[in-house]
């Protein structure tokens, strides 16, 4: 058989799919034709983006376990449907792989990427497969949500109260353990975490939008400095961030010692630290009670307020303002 | 600004695109935020393919015009919508490529891209951009069709007539072409032509989708013995081809001595040759009248018949027949 075919089976055998044989809501027809169809009611709105993880460049692949690399694929993109508040429902896949990577690796890489689809119930929809030099992923989502209901960044007002979910700078730690050498060890499993196998904040995606309460919404991809810029800039606001009030990162006391030689900065790490996925949103401050009933309400953190002026601003706790530049990720910023 | 963020703002300029701002039919939401959002009616269905395109894999970024890379990565996507008579109508394109290609590269890219698009009548609705070290492209595409019209590659039946639009090998005929550095020539530029801008069948596949003539369809990518193959595998028949009847590429009699050394073979090219983008389909006998309106009925060629057998044959005009190994693309295949 073909070897491409036969990866697709492979594929299609792994990861909760919808194919041709089997009958799953919305879809006509799933894998294994030269497309899929979807027969969608026209009921609710469709959300779709799509995401690249490439060898090298966001992963490597001989330091990033293959389990990883499916999950965090997965839901990275998954991300960008809960930043508007949808429902991830289905996904493309392109891959591209060396010849070497196409048993043990991927077998990996396939079951990390079962695990992220079956705990967003997401079912794989289309593909393709190719042999490259290098590992190279491509993914595109779908997710759906009721009708002008999805949250964008463009709609934030002045005087809205700037939240953000969970701590900041998660992710950034456990890829400064990976570089350094130090994943492997037992007692900083729970620090890597954060950064092998992100959770993505669907519920209160959900709840945010159905209770119009945010008025703008997007994930924090490339690092807050670098987000929040381009949420101001998609609303034509301002924003005045509190530093004492962003949720840092927390080293426990145990790995102080161990991790001294890294010289952690968890300000630094919260403000440009990228691929922690957590959500960013701003709330008008008349519907900021209304918060409260919000899934997983204790780990969001107020961190400022959306101002008139195009600055964004940092403030110190001795209140000082210095401008926040965007400092988070971008793989074309020269080095 | 984002160097990422700088290159979307160019693709958007270049590319009909359906923006935040526009209103486009169907989109609620384009280009700019985390995710498009489409507002469908649920009259029809819709149909998604993903597809990549890669340096050193399906194109050589020395020898490949940026342009066509731009412009046949759109088309080739394109055409699984076409194989299954849907009408083209939305991208999203995730792009990877090394700094040195984000200037004058990137430009004649998003020109041959803006070109497929407006001839394919398609809007970029979403997108990824990331550095790496080599090329990567990966579209995936949406087309639209009325519901229950979509032909797919698993209904063929014993007695239908196998056809194929166009002439078969061309594409090839072109790589040999630019492989062997003759691509610079003058009077070879009308023979490399479908390897650098093929034209897909759309009318010819909305048409047979819409009169509910052909039984099967697929395009023809990886060469027709592979596809044939797949075809004859997903409707559990077999065929019998006739080597006589295949639309084969013929030389122009003033270009046969300079091509003397490629050694072309005409027939292998149309067997296993890839790229060419043509439509495979089956047709009852009872409809094969129906179909002198097709658009282009007199580039349709009639190659041969489904069989009750597994197996795929190759007859040739002396009546001996052949089993048809599939030998068309695969990246995978060892050399």
């Amino acid at each position: 058989m073909h070897r491409e075919d036969q990866l697709v089976e492979r594929t299609v055998r792994a990861i909760p799919s919808a194919s041709s044989r089997s009958r799953f809501r919305g879809v006509s027809l799933g894998i294994g034709d030269d497309a899929a169809i979807l027969a969608l009611t026209g009921r609710t709105e469709w959300v779709l983006s799509c995401d690249s993880f490439l060898e090298d460049v966001h992963f490597l692949a001989n330091s990033h376990p293959p389990k990883s690399v499916g999950y965090k694929s997965l839901t990275r993109a998954a991300s960008d449907l809960v930043a508007m508040g949808a429902k991830p429902r289905f996904f493309l896949l392109t891959l591209a792989l060396p010849a070497s990577r196409a048993s043990s690796w991927f077998d990996g890489f396939l079951r990390g990427m079962a695990r992220a689809s079956r705990s967003l119930d997401m079912r794989l929809i289309g593909g393709d497969t190719t042999k490259s030099q290098s590992i190279s992923i491509s993914i595109t989502v779908l997710g759906e949500i009721a009708r002008g209901q999805a949250l964008t960044r463009s709609a934030a007002k002045p005087g809205d109260i700037i939240y953000v979910s969970g701590k900041l700078g998660r992710a950034q730690l456990g890829l400064d353990l990976v570089l350094n050498n130090l994943a492997h060890r037992r007692d900083f499993r729970k620090l890597l975490r954060p950064h092998l196998y992100p959770e993505i904040r669907v519920k209160l995606g959900e709840w945010l939008a159905q209770k119009r309460i945010a008025s703008a919404m997007m994930d924090i991809s490339d690092g807050l400095s670098t987000d929040l810029g381009r949420l101001c800039k998609a609303s034509r606001v301002g924003a005045r961030v509190e530093s004492e009030s962003l949720p840092c990162v927390t080293i426990p006391p145990s790995s102080v010692r161990a991790l001294k030689k890294l010289k952690l900065d968890p300000l630094q790490m919260a403000l440009h630290g990228g691929d922690d996925y957590e959500l960013l949103f701003t709330v008008p401050p008349h519907d900021v009670k209304r918060l409260r009933r919000a899934p997983g309400f204790s780990e969001l953190s107020a961190i400022g307020e959306i101002t008139r002026d195009s600055k964004i601003l940092l403030r110190s706790s001795d209140g000082s303002s210095t401008t926040l530049a965007a400092r988070g990720w971008d793989s074309f910023r020269e080095k």
